[in-house]
């Protein structure tokens, strides 16, 4: 089966490259699950049930979230209604929203499970060992496991990726924004790439406007961070080929859609 | 003119690399200049006398550095004769080391400037406008500017990258150890990718050996980090195609090699 | 001479205690010089020119800032003419506000220098260079030489009190909102003390209000930290003697003010 | 009852006081219960059985660690033995040593509990959660109970004290070195102070020589931070008075001996 995996949508540059370009991806490389990290959907910050919906709407199929989670207020009216949306399993106990969900698509089964890395972020829950106890959940029902870990460091997501290799079928890290060139499968068999990259505008600051990041790298004075508007976009994204029974990956590709490389169907 | 750039090498596998193929890419690829990340090439911090002579006989004519330069203790002995090894110049005023050197090479002449990040890092001197200085010091003498950005967080390696847009040929980050696949040219003509990658173990963690630093994510308890050594190895670099005249930047291409990605020669 | 300082003013109940105590403060000790934190003194956040009126009105002479100094929008329109503020001299070049200033009474002058840490903190430029540049400069005019260093640790405080021993005729710490008990006169004639600490709320956290705090730590969900409007209310400062000519510090003693240790005239 | 508590015994200098002081203080105060913390006795890094036995032998019946607690690699041989040492109970499960001892004396018996800060300092688990679990538990066997909360922020150890104010008999903080002067018992009766301060050089930055930590502050140079053998020395502690039946804490009181503030028997 293939998993096609995009990574963080960011505003409404990213919000419009996926309504554009995720039904040509579909088209061309017909996943059976799409899956979004949505963190930064609404305005850079958060999401909205609508733009929740409209991301279903377009062909995602689960929605994983991030450091950014509870930016927008609103969530905590549909968190918990949210079937299809997976929020940081390591984020304290008693905060809503799924830790972990099942994905039904073609006759199978993919465990979603989204986790956020500590090194350079905030105090949350130990990522391995949730990890490893979602992990033993999810084996109950499927072999097909996709882990989406937004983390800063480098370190921490390849020690999550080696860590996980031949117990889940991909590691994908998301939170950087900015795409590697690292994807590969381990040798026993779990996909991995450092980070998918972002989804968005091509020509901001991991999203935001040039101007008011590098002023305030200059000055250190308050600035308002805001989606770049007036830029060109790219999506950022990985498709996952994985053995149905094993779960065992076999290939991970990298997608990306920009001005500099653009969209062949 | 072409400038072959190859980042952080790590200990006797990232050596060992750097001996294999730099000459067959120098072959391949046929560059007019030649520069390495050095930080982390002796057991993986630090560097010798003895290795920087060696990067430079296998090929190299400039050596940028990074966090780890002082590492190891005889640093002091040879950097202030080491005339191809350049230092981030944004470290304390009184530190020694070159802070900008002129690379010259079949009848060009490359400056070549390494800044150390804040985000994350410890702190130093404002990397903007000791970027500046330099900039406007090297530009009395050549258009061709080279930086090596050795920062940890996508946003200030944007930031740098955007800023120094059409001021210098090329902003590549070094540091997180793993290669990103943003390489572009901006539009005033600075070649950019946020982390070039390293060169040394393919299998480890940054370089060093995976069990020491998932044990040390897991537990917290003191491990002993060292080079992996069994491991199989890969290269990482890029390749920037200059205008000799005006210094702008016409492509930046990325190279791995590695057992996934064999050098073609 | 006698030169009192209090602490990092926290909202309304921090004013409140600065209009109640501090004419009490100069009947009972009678300095000669008033200085006081002013960074947090519009609702914990920045200060407005009301307040920064009003302090002056209440009987400080010199108003020194922090991490918040622009929290407040409206400082931009008053800061360049506010010439008994003193904003951190560390922040990057070109920011607004007097970097050095020079409080005259009763025949005695006082420069005022406000510095920021970098551990654990924004990166600013080195906060020990700028002090000996400032001093170097302050000497030409006078030996009272008053040092706030608003900064997080221990270490770069006291690393701070150290270095600037016999320099300087006091180096107080502030930001922590806690007060330290390790108040002392160095061997070459520096007063010092880690945190002076803060005033206003004395049964919130760092002034805001515990709920909200609490919550955060517990749940890191985005919780509002207002400023603690029920709870009772503290004052904090050092009174610093001070050699007129040497400007060799003689003495620095602890002020606090709450319900456990109310004030006695 | 009373309870006497020393903070971050650093090195010989700070054993010596031990040595010197404790008897003293024991003679005077007549504590029912001694606590210190070890975190740094064995040379500013970690504790080794014989000063571990040491310690018990000069008087102490229960010894509190830190962040240091692994530094010295002959903890792995006894911790698992030394029914009167406890170490940060939220630190990775699988750890070793006792994440709660009760400590019998004069026939009371102290649950005493050590916990980590997260801000700023390494990722654990949340010591909230944490507290709560083991306050639980100790609560079966008694109302008397000590938590030393080693942590580097104010904000998370006010949050803390606050939090288990009236479920414990103590929270005092330890880590920063510096003694805060906010001992108070809360209103729902848990003592609390910041933190007690250090045991050791009285004239070095934390406990190490001034001129190594100044210069890794001016230089950022490799130094080698060593404890401060020639400096004067110093003793930090808190004295606190306790209902033996409800466990309510009555007094909290500071203790200082250093040359600035001799000892009076
Ligand atoms: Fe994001
Ligand atoms: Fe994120
Ligand atoms: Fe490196
Ligand atoms: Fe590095
Ligand atoms: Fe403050
Ligand atoms: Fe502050
Ligand atoms: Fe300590
Ligand atoms: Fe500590």
């Amino acid at each position: 089966m293939k998993l096609l995996f995009i990574g963080d949508i960011v505003g409404s540059p990213g919000r419009d490259m996926i309504q554009e370009f995720l039904p040509k991806l579909k088209s061309k490389h017909q996943p059976h699950v799409t899956i979004v990290n949505g963190e930064n959907a609404a305005a850079g910050k958060g999401i909205t049930e609508k733009i929740y919906k409209q991301l279903l709407e377009w062909g995602a199929q689960g929605i994983t979230m991030g450091n950014h989670t509870w930016d927008k207020k609103e969530i905590f009216d549909f968190v918990s209604d949210a079937k299809n949306m997976v929020v940081p399993a390591n984020l304290p106990e008693g905060t809503p929203g799924n830790e972990i969900i099942y994905v039904k698509s073609n006759g199978l089964e993919v465990a979603v499970i989204n986790l956020l890395g500590r090194t350079f972020m905030q105090p949350v829950d130990d990522p391995f060992k949730v990890a490893d106890k979602l992990i033993e959940e999810a084996k109950k029902k499927t072999n097909l496991i996709f882990v989406d870990f937004h983390a800063e460091a480098t370190s921490e997501k390849l020690a999550m990726g080696w860590y996980l290799d031949g117990k889940v079928s991909a590691v994908v890290g998301t939170h950087t924004h900015v795409q590697t060139a690292d994807n590969r499968v381990f040798p026993n068999g779990t996909a991995y790439i450092t980070d998918v990259g972002m989804t968005g505008p091509y020509d901001g600051i991991l999203g935001m406007e040039q101007t008011a990041v590098i002023k305030k790298f200059l000055t250190g004075l308050p600035v308002r961070f805001e989606v770049s508007k007036e830029s060109r976009t790219q999506l950022s994204g990985v498709i996952i080929t994985i053995n149905n029974t094993t779960g065992k990956a076999e290939k991970i590709e990298r997608i990306l859609i920009n001005d500099d490389q653009p969209f062949f169907g």
